[in-house]
């Protein structure tokens, strides 16, 4: 089943668009877990196998397995999800984005190697830098248009013509030009509703990742406002709401994983009070 | 030494304005290392000792090693090098961009993990997404510009005002804003000459990292006059002209160093006619 599919089919199954960030940071563990050996693969098991009911999709951030010569445990965390909770996908967050042949490389690292269902890619090196991710047709590919970042104006939102801002022309060109076949997405940050609303004026039904929610500040009720629509049947949808750190770390003893549970409870249902 | 003292450094000394990229891709080994324990590695390695003496610089693609789950020969690779050739500097191209709190993680990879010399970084999160890698104050951050690819220009030719290119604003707020450590470069295809000489009336002296020659068609003598310049007191210098497949499968049997050295040494010296 592709990855737009099986997406679809956990936002109704789990009643949830909450997507669980999975960026852990050692130094913020527990205790208990901080000297044990692949203590990030234990951390994120836990956090996995506490919120897999309550979420529509897990998102590993490779940097953080990346700086801590953890890539055989981001491939085990994969595995355990794809076992234990196989209607649940899992998206890369890499960002990546570098010309055909090269993404040809980082397709491989993505699909193949850590078996995701899909991956985040940037859009400045334009058509042909996604064109490889894109020839793997049962998996998405999530493209940067709108993030959540201070810095996000620098450039998504310089004016590219006729009033129309970068973001939205990345958002014209994915929607118009590069989804073929139906399996790309959007990074729209919560801490800008207006932009959401912007970008899903714009494309329709596409699922949108939306990060900025919790650590960040961004505005719940204005982001499922913004941008929920009808997906599949599915109203009140559309949607990947991404929280990280305030469920990895909303406990630091030994019950951390009861702590997430609450917290990611507490953000699912926060998200469905507005849908 | 920082990256841009070492790379002035190595201009000079080895009369060079080559970058030799490493792009390790097995299926193009000579037969006899292909079944060969850590064949990237010995690859490389090979590459390197048969190159040292004609490069300004080595830039290893880290998609390349992610693909074939050679984290560690990526490690062992830049070791050698340091080890061996103290005077090269190590450019990591990764293309990396994402929000602060993960670029942290991104930086901890490249400079502490790899030891590189210097990251490449794709700038469309803007300036809070480039910080993390300017706080490594001796590091060098190499910020996508121009990039050689067709769809290059979908986002990085749009007019954003006034008649000026995305990717002149790009080298705008580089050269202008992010490099207040004088540690930035861009990177500027060398398929597009004519934008190499735009960006280099807008940087100054600021090193410009020019992919595009050998397998991807760039002209040299077109690159060299538009983008060398004065650096350091080195005349028709400022540039890091990267070649990869041309050098790295030059030869595909036993001698295909000696094949590599012969490619690399014509390059160079096809360069240096035209400073």
């Amino acid at each position: 089943m592709s990855f737009i599919d099986t997406l679809a089919a956990a936002w109704k199954r789990n009643d949830s668009l909450l997507c669980v960030g999975l960026d852990p940071d050692p130094a913020k563990f527990p205790v208990h877990l901080q000297d044990q050996p692949d203590a990030i693969f234990h951390f994120c098991t836990a956090i996995v196998d506490a919120t897999a009911d309550l979420a529509c999709c897990f998102k590993p951030q490779i940097a953080y397995f990346a700086a801590h010569r953890a890539e055989d445990q981001l491939e085990a965390l994969i595995a355990h999800i794809h076992v234990r909770y196989p209607g649940i996908p899992v998206i890369l967050d890499a960002k990546r984005g570098d010309i055909g042949s090269t993404a040809e490389q980082y397709a491989i690292e993505a699909f193949e190697r850590y078996r995701a269902d899909a991956v985040t890619a940037n859009p400045y090196m334009g058509r042909d830098s996604v064109e490889p991710y894109l020839a793997w047709k049962d998996k998405g590919v999530i493209l940067l248009c709108r993030t959540s970042n201070p810095g996000g104006s620098d450039l998504q939102f310089l004016d590219v013509g006729n009033g129309e801002k970068l973001y939205e022309r990345v958002a014209r060109l994915v929607a118009g030009e590069w989804n073929g076949n139906g399996q790309c997405a959007l990074v729209v940050g919560a801490t800008f509703p207006a932009e959401i609303a912007r970008v899903r004026a714009i494309v329709g039904d596409m699922p949108l990742l939306v990060p900025g929610i919790g650590a960040q500040g961004g505005d719940i009720e204005a982001t499922v406002r913004a941008g929920s629509t009808v997906h599949s049947g599915i109203p009140g949808s559309g949607l990947m709401i991404n929280s990280s750190r305030a469920i990895l770390y909303a406990g630091r003893d030994e019950r951390f994983a009861e702590a997430a549970r609450r917290v990611a409870q507490e953000t699912r249902d926060a998200i469905n009070r507005h849908r």
